[in-house]
């Protein structure tokens, strides 16, 4: 069986790919998995099903109709990789660990040295908790080892 | 049977004290609970397990601390308020708000108008937006009427 | 231990009361919860979370606000009872009984012969069908007896 | 994988294969299921297990033939589209939305404006309300996008 | 807290009886519950929601009722008693033994020797195998005390 | 997919042949799978792990090897047939019965009208009564025509 | 409400009681449970069920009958303490965690340093790891502090 | 469908061979998944996440990666197969049995008879305990046979 992992979060560097391409590399049966990473389609996911003149309510659509999309995926999956940039709030991927604790479903968290304290409840749940994508490679290589 | 609601989030303004004012004015029998929300007692919850040189597993051992307390409460309760204020990454209260999502447990997020678009997944699986505490207590005031 | 009884449907008639008086009439420790059976109050539930322009979305709000009251009393019951009346879509009350169907929660149904045919999905997974409020009373009457 | 969806409820018009041929034109790898939609061998799904003087027995007969089929395909899908048209009861439309809410599987409603209201509760824990076939197939293209 | 006991099967012998007897007598708080053992009065328990002429449909509503009362009791408790006695086929015991093995609920059996081979696969996921009453009122002893 | 059938019972007349030969002569894609039905095997699964003196415990162990085949089994179908003939005790059916009410897993019965009162409660949680193996393979073409 | 404590493991030292007067000197509103911790009493739980020749059937049913109180009362707890000594194999208490893993309920190890390897498996999903019962009283003042 | 064996515990024999060569005489559709066994690269599975001068750390984050691995086969595993060998605490072995007992999934023992007492608890739960790798090949044989 191959190993699924859900790439969550942070849609504005390419680390999705890294980890894509260091799996390749090393030549391990994963499927990778993601919400729809384009910012724009994924803010009008709802949009053909009616305009909405509120902000809220537009947003609402949208969530709602990527998170069919997203759900289905984390639960399928046999890990979730979690990724915090430096930017921007990104509280859909801290719900996204929290949506995985609650589960019980594994996932590994991705951020730098310089946000440890503010994500200690989501890093104290999490499997592992890497500091680059070569290191999520590692542990993608260490867990499907035969 | 009381009605038990976990207050989770933002720990600088009195907004729980605000909604427990209200709730006992309007003379609700509703019990609130949420984790220590005393800062420097939460950051060093598992301080007398023994002395940690790097912050990150100082964090780790009080969080998980500190989820003994909060999961045990967050299941307990009947319904979970969310509140989102407008300081620091506040990614506990978004992974509190994933964890109801994944268990069914009914959530309503406190916080103002101007987060909305960074709340969308959070507040779409939400089963209200409140803006103010006074609206939290109307709500709690209407779903406990006899 | 009491018994939780919770009544889901029809509002324009009285039949909870009828049922409530029988049961108590006749004795039983049980206790009747449901919605908020105030149809203006149930579909103003939402209203004072900010008005709404839109008559989906005041719906949508309103909905959300009242599950947080039914879901919990639904599924905090021992049975649930299900009346269908002679008028209105009631599709509340076919979504009440497959909301009790899926989590293995026992209703029983109560409604006029007429509308057997269009009711046999509902029915066939009740654990009774009632006609009148005395069989209902009848059937906690059994079910309680020591 | 190919993504599974079943389509609940009305069976008086062709909606399903609007869909379905909307999914094949758009190339799009998903599974359609759904009850029998022959209403009259739906109806007489149990008359070979005997016959019936009694119009319920015959209903609660069929209706459980029919439910090992439906509860398992509805299980099995990914994604529900519940379908209410302008005729009939259709409880059984929204007892399947019911009964997915319960289970925490995703769907989506597809209706006119009309039988908004009537279909609130149904509609606020539906993932997206749809008025058009071409509307659902929008969606399932989205959410199965590579 | 009280522990709680559900005393399935046989209902031609007084061993429930015995077995209240008996942890009355050992001060034990432990709350007895079961099903109807009047025997004619679970037969009719669905009498009362009008005549069937078949026989199959009497007892189908007379058991749903029934199941009301004992799925609940059952789910209630903490430990099982399922008792087969010499007469009858008792598939309604061994029936109870499988919704107990499915749930992870405990249960004991309590019957003679010479059915041993029969009752095997309802004895290898029980708890115990007791042969009398005053077995039976011993493990309650033992597991409850303090 | 194919469509997974557990056949759970009688062990000493043909009736898994006749379902098996009807699925197949009407093409479905079904797989059947069931208990070592080999009586002797079945009574000796356990022997090959020590030698017991005791017949409780020699049925003990047979009875566990067994329902490592036999639960997951069970768990992996869509459906469960629950053959009761007309000898012998049979509790094992009767528990398989319970077994899957209590999972929510849909099963048919199949006995003859002699024995309808005993198996009341077994007959009460299953999708149909079946007299006949045609009419199980009738049920089976049904649930998985196309 | 009252915070539940199971005490699993080690039955050599006086531990439990230690814990228990600590929480009692600090006014916690803390109930405790544990297995039976008589070492005789414990090995013969089953002996009044009939005697057995092989070692291996007398263990299996007092287990068994210990299992009865012990699942019980570790499903009923808020948190479960986890206690292992310098001597025996105590797979018993190893089990306990387990058990507790699966379950998602929180538990803590109190256990000296010098067997920190052989149980990082069990302390990795631990909520803490005390070394001492002084340690233990502290967490449950920390956790239950209004 | 092949028959998913999950084999836990020692890593000092070559059992897991054993039984695999067993397998493949006899035949068998059988996957046998386990941790990694390599007992280094088991102890520094967390080593590229970080060096850690403290031990317990160093044990934490390398348990957490092999807990990736290790759950996700055990879920997905139709029986698991627990040795205990004659060195080392082993309690790993012991808390993946309790890890199996509480999701409901099988297991067998492998072990000597002298530890069958200390062992009391692992066992009482288990489906079959065998004291060589040839009769859990048996079982496995049996178990598979069509």
């Amino acid at each position: 069986m191959s190993f699924y992992v859900y790439l969550s979060g942070e849609i504005h560097t390419d680390w999705r790919d890294e980890i894509a391409r260091g799996a390749e590399a090393a030549g391990l049966d994963v499927v990778f998995t993601s919400a729809v990473t384009d910012h724009d389609a994924s803010d009008a996911a709802g949009d053909h099903l009616g305009a909405e003149s509120d902000g809220f309510w537009r947003d609402h659509k949208s969530s709602k109709v990527n998170a069919i999309r997203t759900r289905t995926l984390i639960e399928q999956s046999d890990l979730v990789v979690v990724r915090f940039g430096d930017k921007y709030k990104q509280w859909n991927a801290a719900y996204d660990a929290g949506y995985c604790a609650a589960l019980g479903k594994p996932y590994v968290t991705l951020h730098d040295t310089d946000i440890v304290h503010p994500l200690k409840e989501v890093d104290s749940s999490a499997m592992a908790w890497a500091q680059t994508t070569d290191q999520v490679v590692e542990i993608l290589n260490y867990v499907t080892r035969s």
